[in-house]
């Protein structure tokens, strides 16, 4: 027996998360949900049209007529037969088996990096990126390289395509096509084409973040990548903004070369969704509900829109580009001139009791972006919004004092 | 722009996952899931132990009451007060802050893996273990060592503190001190103070798992590791098996240096478990529900186990070694002579239609424990265990044809 002690000291964790913080834009939203301020920060989905009673009565229905509903099980067939053929309807192909139910899109896209990204390889974001996406690859300590993003047109394919043809591979391309996080960019029909060839020219994998693509606001949702270039492609959607977030319920579209692996990790990580929630689900699904649900979620959500539009057009300094969102939740703005938005947030917090996400905090290194800002129009009201632009577009035109 | 062309090939995923199959136990459960087969082999609770009347109401109470009940949230403190009550009750000291709420124990293990394991490492497992945490691991292609398993005393001690004394510094060591599954057994008091005095000494980490410890059918359970050292303990539990699967709500208890890597850790998976989920549960426990409910469920099961040890004394072969478990889900039995129950399993599927798990399956390298089986007591009436037992101790008497 060895006598030999040891110095005591805390545990410690693995080099990654060491030191490490919460994300600049988690500590944005925690630092703006102040009582007594009007927040166009967070990315909340409006509260008052989640499908509550709804949703209660299809967990009620299940409970009393399933008697695995509270029971360990497979991925519930039925609601992955269902979803297949709404993303039909989005024009994603594929099989209920290459369907991974998941905790939610976070989850969808740490499993797809899970699946795809060794240990200190090369993956390519935007430089204006939903921030989970950077959460969900920190602990494989990538290798990150960033392409532009424009408010107007999106994702920068040219220097893609560039980083491509100078000889870079990376485990996959992250990006949004449809109604963008944050930025509110749509890509076109021909960036959604030199996309997939450069996916099947290069052996590239991207992750297609659809999020929003179920909440388009004017005319329908563009092509998929996952339509376009399937087998390269893995395709994240979310029930959370289009029923709720607390349905934890979010999946991943793999081809079908990955079926296992992703089934594999997922079991790995937490074994499997709620049998009580996907059965739910299924249920609610099964109703015919989802079609007026979602018209109502688009006029909701489209007036709020205009009303941020027209209201940001009116009110904030000349030479503001900003994007002009067909879907999702966000309005891009780009200040004119030197400004930094973090110092903005300060004044506007202070001065006005506006809050809203500094452009930096969807940034790689926390130093893109410092002139944009983001700007929801998903939970309030359109008055609310209104007030919120007018006061924010007050404060824009005198300077700091 | 590039001209060159890569050959077309499917995407191909990290190596790690790269034609590993499912485990051995998964494989096994499902092979052994046919209509008509007596079941000894699954882990799953009692589904008529679940209270599905009680949590549909406690949903509604919830849904009807709680306007953030489907929003998004953080980690809803009421329950985490209530568990924290619950954990003092089991002897174990924490401030709700310590407490990470998970999708299920299999999570929590693995975020306790994912805070402590840097790839390559080396972690300490038993011979027989659940294999849950092997697939937990299987990420980070860890240096596995093993200690020995007794059925009755459990955890080898000695063969631990002999790798500690001859360098080794594994990044933790995982065990179930408490109703071990597969093996049934339960820690002395001795054991566990060696243990902790181990984990001191060595300045090793512990992961604790007591996914079985509210399921105590004589007496009381033992101390916990976790009350004994506190800051090298992560504390794994669940309510799969107190309340039901389906909530996919478990808990990792972690020393207070790594509560904020733990959190962070959390929400780069999949931000954070259901509010609904969360609130309903609490509503539940508010309702003095559990200790009512815990003393039916350890009723029940007690009387399943008793079941089960009265067949296996009566029908296996005389030298037979078997678990007296005194709580959890399982008894263990070790074959006198040279059996290999992988082989016997198909005998006992075909010639009496029952099922148990093969010890093999259990084993990090898939060849240990090939004298033993599982068997499983919970989700069998007293009647059928008796009968799937008798059946086993039947072909045992009888060669192999």
């Amino acid at each position: 027996m060895s006598t030999k002690t040891y110095a005591r000291s805390d545990l410690e964790c693995v080099e990654w998360l060491r030191g490490r913080g919460r994300s600049a834009l988690r500590r944005m939203v925690e630092r703006v949900s102040r009582p007594g301020v009007l927040s166009l920060a967070g990315g909340l989905p409006a509260p008052e049209l989640f499908p509550a009673r709804k949703y209660g009565e299809a967990i009620q229905k299940v409970l009393a007529s399933d008697p695995r509903a509270l029971q360990y099980g497979a991925s519930y067939e039925p609601l992955r037969i269902k979803l297949a053929g709404l993303l039909a309807e989005r024009g994603v192909a594929c099989e209920p088996g290459d369907i991974l139910l998941t905790h939610g899109a976070q989850q969808a896209i740490g499993i797809a990096a899970g699946l795809l990204l060794a240990p200190g390889a090369t993956v390519v974001f935007e430089e204006a990126v939903y921030t989970g996406a950077l959460e969900a690859v920190a602990p494989y300590s990538p290798r990150i390289l960033t392409v532009g993003t424009d408010p107007e047109t999106g994702f920068d394919v040219d220097a893609l395509e560039a980083r491509l043809a100078s000889g870079e591979r990376p485990a996959f391309v992250y990006l949004i096509p449809e109604a963008h996080n944050p930025v509110g960019a749509t890509l076109s029909e021909e960036k959604r084409e030199r996309l997939a060839d450069l996916a099947e020219r290069y052996g590239v994998a991207l992750i297609e973040d659809d999020a929003y693509g179920l909440l388009v606001y004017d005319g329908a949702a563009g092509r998929p990548l996952k339509s376009l270039v399937p087998d390269r492609v893995l395709f994240v959607g979310s029930f959370s903004k289009v029923i709720a977030p607390a349905l934890r319920l979010g999946y991943l579209v793999v081809p079908p070369a990955l079926r296992q692996a992703a089934q594999l990790l997922k079991e790995s990580i937490d074994l499997e969704c709620s049998a009580l929630t996907q059965r739910a689900l299924a249920a609610l699904l099964d109703d015919g509900f989802l079609p007026g649900h979602l018209a109502r979620l688009r006029e909701t959500y489209r007036a709020r829109r205009d009303a941020m539009l027209e209201a940001v057009e009116a009110e904030f300094p000349a030479g503001t580009r900003f994007s002009r969102p067909r879907g999702g939740f966000f309005v891009w703005a780009v200040l004119p001139g030197d400004v930094d938005t973090s110092a903005l947030l300060d004044r506007a917090l202070e001065e006005e009791g506006v809050a809203f996400v500094p452009g930096s905090a969807f940034s790689a290194d926390g130093r893109g972006s410092r002139r944009a800002l983001r700007l929801s129009f998903a939970s309030q009201p359109p008055e609310a919004i209104r007030e919120g632009v007018r006061r924010l577009g007050r404060m824009l035109r005198v300077p700091a004092r």
